[in-house]
């Protein structure tokens, strides 16, 4: 039975449409100018023994980024995207990704440097460089990886057939398929017209521009009398294997067809275990996507997989090769080889389209694509001719695209696009588990729910900091402000004093307790500071106190009556034992200069890449509002008014950064005591990570356990990281890594 | 300056209202006639080497009861309360607690068990033995103890006077004080009328009943010479030492004054250390009490206190010794002795209740208490005196009142009356920690929040098994159920496959993964069953499934659709790696006995100390309403019918514990492959308490990997308790003991 027959007798067209999807992106490392990078791997990106995610490829300056195994090519591209953007945030300013397949200066090849791998790797490539020479492995492309669900196989299988035995039949046809039809991906995608002079040797002559240097016999292909035959897995297989055998490949990997079957460490393998997935290692990078293959191209790659096993098998796949290199070898303003086969395959396709019920986005993907047969200026590949005919151009135009794709990422260092949904800290300690080499999996997008896995150490974390570090029951201490006090008190701390009371009744008995006394008057759970009273010079009259009360009283049914406590917030971060940063937080101000007034200071200011919504910055735009102005005119400005050189003004009585508040780096310059107070406080409550907020009326002085040196406000669960890793004024602490370091204390830290 | 100035003068009103209690009281455990039990003390009251609030004194069948230090006599009194609750449920079946000081029946001596002490503690009881005799030793009563807070001391320190010269002054006042008009405690509460002819040895005789054998005399008193001065701490001191250096007392502790300076090992440390507190030891047990004092008499006592410092200090101390005696040999219905100084001191006390501003219960308290110096008929011993005039009467009499305090206790195994307010499960935690001595202190009632501390070990717990033994990420982890299947599905278990939608159209273009498959349509947070539909037999017409999903998309904008699976569910306790119990729910039901009506089956099965509202209760009633009636219609009855003998009738649906369930235990049913599958399941989200809730077809079966013997419903964070410690049938699982082994693996549990 045929596969579409099978799928739509039985219902599968929605398994069908599922699929696991990968892809590798190998790419150069350049200098501002468009040379090959000379620099070794950074550091930053972790050791390549291990990493997931950023390894190298041939050439130690050239890049190979690889997602993990996704559900769809979107969520492949969009790891793609974090692994980019976390790629190019850690590149020394001095380098950008060049985005074209073939480099377009070449240095000479005794000065590249073949990557720096484990001793067998090494060997391997060197023989590589010895047979191909070096300049053919510095072609970069993208490697797309492809397998149908192994629910969607068991329900395909027919009766009496092995699941093994389905694999390895299904794998088979898509392969010859590719073969056979890959010409037609090549028109649409191929995306490298030439090559440096000093590319081509041994009398290689290219005299006219082509669609896919790479795809082509001059791209880094085996020698012609390689050949291995797909019209069976044991023919596959036994030709294979005697190729390695007779040394005419020094392993099955050598063989460079642009279909490689996977899942298994020798082809050997495959009639017992089955093909798992296939990896097509055809495609150029496209140099007008950021990551080198746009989505709608990464969709089209899987509905012409899906068409290629839809339709009835063609005889001959041998026909494709040469059409590939003919394709590959034609102009790039050249059509479509065979319109007619190639328009019969988006007929097929869209006729599928119909059946399987799919997305219209995926029709109207497909209907640009066929019209680009017979519009060659609309294809990558045309596109890219017509910016750039000759290796200046493309290097001008190469150099550009590099630089705009790294600016466009560094104009937001703090935060990962690719997962703009989630919360900044998430993002942050995304960016670190990919650039250390983490293997990540998000369970959760809307959770801030993530998987972290390191070798066989699993670890599961919310919102950043929430992990299995921290017991249960500290977060639930933190979150009952008086379970915290008396814990707190217990332990001997410099707690405020405070009494509860729950009507004008008893407040009025506890009055006697509190006479005379700085306190402060506020509901039991504090909602945005309203129905606080302070009496900063003590309470003296009876009916102010009780004022006081009844206003908190509305707030909430439980009222605490705390003592004042004189000085200054300042935010710890404790971390594993640690006081990592401490933090002051100050309201919206603005600085004069003697010229501009207070709009224009605002609008400078404003225009920081750390200020935004607040949401997806870490800092807050200040904003001219009602409350804004009304703070101007209590120090008799207005917007209009022109501030004194070095005065600072205020904008806000409050000091929180959702309202524009500046955060201000403080961690040397508070005395180290206090430090250590927080970190006894975290550990008093059974806290590894913890915000620890003390009242500290004189940071310089050390703690003085004889005199109200410090107070303790609160403690804080999942305390808020972003303030500290982007403040707006001082050093940066980036905490997301702290978070990692405390949960892989095995992780090679020190390498990195 | 006098107290009472320096208290007006210094604004001291509210600080002086407060002070530490605590409350020590003893009792005899008897057998049901009365006996003094000759069993040893329980083995459930843990060790007495370190029970903080379960000891023995004299005798081994001598309870004594220890409240902590209270920050209210009412606190003392409650926290007393369920010392008892514990300790009546504890207690063998055939024992009661005598509720006199003086047993009404006394064993010959030799027959008289000391208490089984560590060897130190035997000696000194020996030497007392040698000494005293047993009986007087086997006469109880209440000890009271009573501290200013620090923070009212040193407010009340004068000028250049240190605190503890403060402390001392203060205490050394209040002692002498005490000393001088105790009598009028003796007179108020005194109850010990007589004792049996062989309590008295070496000739002593009382001829008539008098107000309090105890504090007289013929109580457990040094010898008349023994006699120490309180003109002075250095007079005390040196008088007391003399004593023990020339072996007249074994030690400072043999010295029986009915008050004691405590907060030092040895009265020579006082000087320097300052005294902490007073413990006032005149106390009979007031039988009509349960738990021997009244909240209002041991709220009296403060305020008497209080009162002693108050007013000026009376010259001669020494004149009480003899008004106390006096007293004490009183009839019990004596007037008052001295009329005009007993309403002198009242007057006193009303005067201070006025300027310290104290509530009225207090004043009424005062007053009630004043109008009893002339009606001896109301205060204890009056009223003990009316009930019972001789030795058989009294037996009666206690023997009444300890069935009576013991059965109530029983009427409520579940909890501890003392902390009502609190969750069963809870207080089920309180009543353990309680049996087992740890020390219990209650951070936050209302949020269930509780401090243990077993030596040096602290630990804190809410609402029962919320502990540091968790990690904060996993229930975390289970609170979100789509995290919670795609952990379990990595780790292999047999998850209920699933897909989410949050439209219609998505729903739509995804029924061709789930038609024919019988599934459950669910919102993603289910809320009492709403917007559920379930097709058992596989969803086939779309339109059925798109109304399903249009159900569930009004209760939440995502809807899962979940593999259905046939079978019953199960509840599986897991805590610390092992399954502790398994229960079974089922809806309210009756079972028919061929004679009586629903409603007769109904009263007749509420009718269990075990069902109520369900919150203060382990189980509800079942009720008769407008579900419960449509339910028996469905099966053609009414609450009229007459049901056949051994038929069960469902009253409904659900199986929830609160709509009148019942719980039923299958630990030892399930077969222990299901509990290894629950244990692993906590493993994999990392939980260390875990409620596992599998849908098993058969449990006779066991787990077979092949076949789908099993589905995970979900795991559930704090899960219930009580349903397993008291399930309606079935074996109880004291689990709330299983999470404190847990928590302190190193408390010698195997000597329970």
């Amino acid at each position: 039975m045929s596969l579409k027959k099978a799928i739509l007798e039985k219902g599968l067209e929605a398994l069908f449409s599922q699929a696991t999807i990968g892809i590798e992106k190998e790419g150069q490392r350049i200098d501002l100018q468009g040379n090959i990078s000379q620099t070794r791997h950074p550091k930053a990106f972790g050791s390549r023994t291990f990493h997931p995610y950023i390894q190298t490829d041939f050439a130690e300056s050239q890049l190979e980024l690889i997602t993990p195994v996704c559900e769809s090519s979107a969520e492949a591209l969009r790891f793609l995207g974090a692994v980019h953007e976390v790629t190019l945030q850690q590149l020394p300013e001095s380098e950008l990704l060049w985005p074209f397949s073939v480099p377009a200066l070449l240095p000479s090849e005794d000065t590249i440097l073949e990557a720096q791998m484990a001793d067998e790797d090494r060997h391997y490539r060197e023989y590589l460089t010895e047979k191909y020479g070096k300049y053919k492995q510095m072609v970069s492309g993208i490697h797309y990886n492809f397998g149908l669900t192994t629910e969607f196989l068991k329900k395909l299988a027919e009766e009496g057939e092995s699941l093994v035995d389905l694999r390895n039949r299904v794998y088979m046809k898509l392969a010859r398929q590719f073969l056979r039809y890959q010409w037609l991906l090549v028109y649409l995608l191929g995306a490298s017209p030439f090559a440096p002079d000093a590319y081509f040797r041994n009398g290689e002559v290219l005299s006219k521009p082509v669609r896919s240097l790479r795809a082509s016999r001059f791209g880094y292909a085996n020698a012609p009398e390689i050949s291995v035959s797909f019209d069976s897995l044991d023919a596959y297989i036994s030709d294979l294997r005697q190729l390695v055998d007779t040394g005419q490949l020094i392993a099955e990997k050598e063989f460079y067809e642009s279909v490689r079957f996977r899942g298994a460490k020798t082809v050997r393998d495959f009639p017992t275990k089955g093909i798992q997935y296939l990896e097509f290692r055809l495609f150029d990078l496209n140099p007008f996507a950021p990551y080198g293959i746009t989505a709608e191209d990464a969709r089209f790659i899987h509905l012409f997989l899906m068409g290629l096993l839809w339709m009835e098998e063609t005889p001959d796949y041998r026909v494709g090769f040469s059409l590939k290199e003919e394709t590959a070898l034609a102009h790039p303003l050249d059509s479509a080889l065979d319109l007619a086969e190639a328009e019969q395959i988006f007929k097929i396709l869209s006729e599928m389209a119909e059946l399987l019920d799919l997305p219209d986005s995926d029709r109207e993907l497909l209907a640009t694509k066929c019209s680009q047969l017979r519009q060659p200026e609309k294809t990558v590949g045309g596109q890219l001719w017509q910016t750039c005919q000759d290796q200046e151009s493309l290097l001008a135009v190469g150099l550009n695209l590099a630089k705009t794709y790294k600016s466009k990422v560094m104009k937001r260092p703090f935060g990962l696009q690719a997962y703009a949904q989630m919360e900044l800290s998430t993002q942050a300690f995304l960016a670190d588990a990919i650039q250390y080499g983490f293997q990540l999996e998000i369970l959760d997008e809307r959770d801030q729910f993530v998987k972290l896995t390191f070798g066989k150490h699993i670890e599961y974390v919310k919102n950043g900091n929430m992990t299995s570090q921290d017991s249960y029951i500290s977060p639930l201490i933190m979150e009952n402000k008086v379970v915290t006090k008396k814990i707190l008190t217990q332990a001997g701390f410099a707690v405020p004093a405070s009494i509860q009371v729950t009507s004008r009744f008893e407040a009025e008995r506890s009055f006697g307790l509190v006479a005379n006394r700085p306190i402060v008057i506020k509901p039991k759970s504090t909602n945005y500071g309203l129905g606080i009273s302070i009496f900063e010079q003590g309470v003296n009259d009876k009916a102010d106190y009780l004022e006081a009360i009844e206003l908190a009283l509305k707030e909430d049914s439980e009222v605490m009556i705390e003592d004042f406590l004189a000085g200054t917030e300042y935010r710890f971060f404790v971390l594993d034992g640690e006081t990592k940063a401490v933090l002051l937080r100050v309201p919206a101000n603005v600085t004069g200069d003697g010229v501009s007034t207070v709009s224009q200071l605002v609008a400078a200011k404003n225009d920081n890449l750390l200020r935004g919504d607040g949401k997806s910055t870490p800092l807050k735009q200040i904003e001219l509002g009602a409350l804004e102005r009304l703070q101007l005119k209590a120090q008799s400005y207005t917007v209009d008014s022109v501030i004194p050189s070095g005065k600072m003004v205020y904008l806000r009585a409050n000091s929180n950064i959702s309202t524009g508040g500046d955060s201000i780096d403080m961690t040397d310059a508070v005395h180290p005591s206090y430090k250590d107070i927080a970190v006894a406080i975290a550990s008093a409550i059974g806290a590894k990570v913890c915000g620890v907020d003390l009242i500290i009326p004189d940071i310089s002085l050390p703690v003085d356990s004889n005199s109200q040196s410090y107070g303790i406000i609160e403690a804080n669960f999942n305390p808020m990281m972003m303030m500290h890793i982007f403040p707006a004024v001082g050093q940066s602490h980036r905490l997301t890594t702290d978070v990692l370091k405390m949960l892989y204390p095995e992780y090679p830290w020190d390498k990195n």
